[in-house]
């Protein structure tokens, strides 16, 4: 491809390592920065710079924050007794979303893979139980993903949180709300068997 | 979304900015700029900066350029007495890659569509018949949509180029090399019967 310009090739070049961008939508990205005014281009450039050498990891809890403590961990009207294990701030925000958990969480930043090479030195777990080490943590919840590596991870977190009197839980998994029992995926549809919940009347299946 | 920091936030609005980005999309790219090093996202977030800073436009042709003869008008090997007059840079850079043509272009900068408020006067139009006034062109060749906007640009170029003693022509359209006559469109398939080339035995067809 001939762009004319080094200067628009190397934008272009830059854009394109980003994951999902092409080299034909970098070009096209390019160009509409081209077109934009200068202020823009420097907003949108300022910005991105900004957040990559100002964004702070929270103290407590890992999760990305503007200020040594997030917001979450700052706040007093949180559960300080329930700490939730995820693997990354994505999770933090997914679990947000719902609006139906209140208490902290903790970000691994991974999961123990030994074929990535990922350790369990590389990930927060220490964090981890010096948090719970301090006493004031009643439940800690496992949010991570149902892979090997997942369960790996899950079980070694209980060996290394199995002397602290905490409750250790993971999220529920099962046939998601509104999904056909009979598209369901075998192993989904056979956990939801053996972790079924008792029925309550009101509201269909609730646990007791 | 509580994106848990304001910087990550406004990276997001801006990246989510760019066209075919939504806020997920956007949440990626700024997640995975995050990880990257420092020095990398300065490259990414300099090289879009000095790309809208210090382009230039050719004096010449008004294609974009480090300098302000872009490298097509400052070849000595290009047909000087050829311009090819397309829409957008894009479309330079799609002619350039076939690599069939050897002479200058001239970049319009959009084409006239009263709908959009675009008038002649918001175009390079003037330019163009400045450089056929020279005396140095043999040919120009319209390169421009086809569609009520491009077949009017095109009809306003060629009454202001009338009086100058210059070939007028269009870059051919028909069915594609490898597409089915069958599945044409009308309007295509018409234009290619009522425009039908002489047919050469070397070589299939071939303007004689």
């Amino acid at each position: 491809m001939n762009y004319s310009s080094r200067l628009l090739e190397n934008a272009v070049n830059e854009l394109a390592r980003l994951p999902g961008i092409g080299r034909k939508t970098a070009l096209r990205l390019a160009l509409h920065l081209l077109r934009q005014d200068t202020q823009q281009v420097e907003a949108f450039s300022q910005a991105i710079l900004v957040m990559r050498n100002d964004i702070k990891r929270c103290r407590n809890c890992h999760n990305i924050s503007d200020n040594d403590i997030c917001d979450i961990c700052a706040n007093p009207k949180r559960d300080l007794s329930i700490i939730c294990v995820v693997q990354d701030i994505r999770d933090v925000m997914a679990i947000e979303n719902t609006g139906q958990y209140n208490g902290l969480y903790h970000v691994l930043g991974g999961i123990i893979s030994p074929m990535d090479g990922i350790g369990p030195e590389d990930l927060t777990i220490e964090s981890l139980v010096v948090k719970v080490n301090e006493g004031n943590t009643r439940e800690v919840i496992f949010a991570l993903p149902t892979t090997i590596e997942g369960d790996t991870t899950n079980y070694y977190l209980s060996k290394k949180l199995a002397g602290f009197s905490v409750v250790l839980s993971a999220i529920a998994r099962g046939i998601a709300i509104g999904d056909d029992i009979e598209y369901a995926d075998e192993i989904t549809l056979g956990r939801s068997i053996v972790n079924r919940i008792p029925f309550s009347s009101k509201g269909g299946t609730a646990k007791s």
